[in-house]
């Protein structure tokens, strides 16, 4: 197995981003009915829909709380690595910063992301960020309701993910 | 807007995929119990779960029955693609090849999808599939339950879909 395919292996675990909000809009009314009322009746993660299984636990050098990763696709021709991280109510990543930029998708609950600079941005069922290429964020659960997310690390040529210190109490809870 | 981004603008309505199966699988039985039992209790597309807005209608020209499409994020900088079709019950694509390839993701529902030469795949919540570039295939709903599908279409610069002909009544009951 080349070193490049370890390399994509070992990093697809803890590979998590966010930054740029794109809100989803509903255009039925219908649908959109639906959407919300599933949301609003998220009280706790117990009620969160499990697309795929939990994963794995994220180390504690990277992460703060709970937060499970479940791998989903490496395609090296695709040169693009899809996966699913479940975070825990207060449960966040570190900073970090992707060489390659990311796209995260919220199939479920509520969490926070930020980049730095910017002010905490609430994202919930349905809403998707894009990160720009090396750029310092950190994202995770709110503290009350758990988080469903797909990643999606597009040209993983040019790299995954660079993990940086923790993201403290104090940033996470200045929203 | 150069000629590129409208191309990608107008292609990302009728852009779908699948290939090469990727099964989810379970690590925790707890998971798994919840996920089997969502899926199973499914017994029409009113049961489906909508994360995203239904969106538009796929034209007659390149789909059989009822598609939907809902663009999520179109990033030149990551080049990539990323929306959500929901086929009602018998709905399904025409033929058709991604010069990059795809990723699939099927959120809810069952579906089909095929590759030329290779047998129909049955498709469902927490499965993923991966289509290389310039391989023929189709896919779409099962006859009795819709499905939910997000698709990727990674290094847009290379292209998105090319169309191709119709999957007749016979090709899409051949199970």
């Amino acid at each position: 197995m080349k070193n490049t395919t370890l390399v994509l292996i070992a990093s697809v675990f803890f590979c998590f981003q966010s930054c740029k909000k794109v809100e989803s809009n509903s255009n039925t009314e219908e649908t959109k009915e639906v959407t919300t009322a599933k949301t609003e009746n998220k009280n706790s993660s117990e009620d969160l829909d499990f697309i795929f299984p939990k994963g794995q636990k994220g180390p504690d050098k990277n992460f703060t709380g709970n937060a499970y990763n479940y791998g989903i696709v490496m395609d090296s021709t695709l040169t693009t690595i899809v996966g699913n991280v479940y975070f825990e109510p207060g449960a966040r990543s570190n900073w970090h910063t992707h060489p390659a930029g990311q796209i995260l998708v919220i199939t479920d609950g509520v969490g926070y992301h930020q980049m730095e600079g910017e002010s905490i941005q609430v994202i919930k069922k349905g809403d998707a960020v894009t990160c720009p290429p090396n750029t310092r964020h950190w994202h995770g659960a709110s503290p009350e309701i758990g988080m469903q997310q797909m990643y999606i690390v597009p040209n993983t040529e040019k790299g995954i993910v660079n993990w940086m210190e923790p993201v403290t109490d104090e940033q996470y809870n200045n929203l």
